[in-house]
């Protein structure tokens, strides 16, 4: 359990030139998570956080707000005939009347039986399913301290600079202090960590913070946020049209392509102010 | 349906100078696959080429190894309570003999009965799913082809260059040609879209040919190119521990942070040769 690298002997090929090295790669093992011994879903993740991204995928998928929500989670024993554990299963246990969620989860936000598939029906999911609104939540975050997180994230990166595989995710405050980071072979997982130990800390809804994360900004990973109760998500390269979308009708700001001293702001501009949080922020298009 | 990007205004933060333009956003729908009627699965993906995403679906889980195998698919009237057609919702009908596959399909590379979830389950459901073998086929792939295939890719990269947002995916000959490229916001759909032409075009298996992504190698990508019968993955980043164990036990060779003249081999050198295809592969490790 717990490997987060593997070392591998490989080939490498530079202007030509051909060495035998060793590498270093992220490890990837599959993740099943069990609701009171019943499979409820498999991801691919990395090794590591593993009860955070348990508690972290509930939230997201509406069924936990709270850390009492959750009455144990624990590796399965037993999970192989012969008995060893493989830490690749968790068994989840909800405190006593907190419903119990259909095996067909992961559909929840991509339909309802109402109006078949859709964006639309995508964004209606969010909405009802939502604990928390992020539309009264109104932290500042002046553009110096945005431009700044991108660095700060890949600072605080340590798998990722040995082997350039991992999504990383990050949580702010308004000032740009790094409270937390977690790394992933999956983005989607990479934020279910984080959401998963604020949840298991007591921090949720995490209002007046931010989310940041190395890649785009899908869909997903905007329901994400909204379920945690986070105000902003900014990413390092472009969201989609329904992130965009989704983000617009909840309230949350959505900063994409931010890099170096630029960015572009989808959707959320009055928490951005140009220089000081006390600053006038910007003004919604007239 | 179909809208493979969209317009949006936009707020945009150029070194401390801001202003309002229109950006192009690529697309991000739900897509349902359903096969004789009944619910498959649900993927957010970006509208276009959704018959070759589903038929690429099902030859990555097992389903089908040929075009025959499908008798008909369809968008799904009537998915919405109006009776209107959103585009999003399509109908599998496989040809009479072909076993409709168990709703749990997604389950299928990640664990076995036998022995509970590990990476080691996952691999040997591989080996036991896929229809053709790659480790026969033998195609010699020489640096400066590998070399070009990135620049390749992205100079047929349409929609990346107006979003920003789309991973892709491209079918190479050993000679570097490229046959086909797909697009798509998530990288295993650009994939499967891929996969799933070359179905439908009667090409299956793959033998000779390389699949080049654009972003990381995983488990799942490396799963889908040996469903297809492709000997060779590359990617424009990192691969994973279990793509590489999965490569390395399958005998597909896997090229790791193709970039300008460099590459990491990961598994599969014996393909590869410094210049021309006549010359000796590189040699095994002693």
């Amino acid at each position: 359990m717990g490997r987060v690298t593997v070392r591998e002997p490989i080939l490498r090929i530079r202007d030509g030139a051909v060495s035998e090295r060793p590498d270093t790669l992220v490890a990837e093992e599959p993740l099943e998570i069990r609701m009171n011994g019943r499979p409820l879903t498999v991801t691919m993740r990395t090794p590591g956080n593993d009860f955070d991204l348990a508690a972290g995928f509930l939230v997201s998928e509406g069924v936990v707000t709270s850390a009492e929500a959750i009455a144990t989670i624990r590796y399965c024993a037993g999970a192989t005939e012969d008995g060893s554990n493989t830490y690749n299963v968790l068994d989840v246990v909800l405190a006593s009347g907190v419903p119990v969620p259909e095996a067909s989860l992961e559909r929840n936000f991509y339909t309802t039986s109402s109006c078949g598939v859709c964006g639309k029906a995508s964004l209606e999911a969010v909405s009802t399913t939502a604990h928390w609104s992020v539309a009264e939540d109104e932290p500042h975050f002046t553009v110096p301290v945005l431009a700044a997180m991108p660095d700060r994230l890949r600072e605080a990166q340590r798998v990722f600079d040995r082997t350039g595989g991992l999504h990383a995710a990050g949580l702010f405050t308004a000032q740009g202090e790094l409270l937390a980071l977690r790394e992933d072979v999956g983005r989607h997982n990479a934020v279910d960590k984080l959401v998963g130990w604020a949840l298991r800390d007591g921090r949720l809804p995490l209002r007046g913070s931010a989310l940041m994360v190395s890649g785009r900004a899908s869909f997903e990973l905007a329901q994400k946020a909204l379920m945690a109760g986070i105000p902003m998500l900014a990413a390092v390269s472009a969201p989609s049209s329904l992130a965009v979308e989704l983000a617009a009708e909840q309230g949350l700001s959505l900063v994409g392509f931010l890099r170096g001293t630029s960015m572009n702001v989808y959707a959320g501009r009055h928490r951005i102010t140009l220089e000081t949080a006390s600053q006038t922020p910007m003004a919604a298009p007239g």
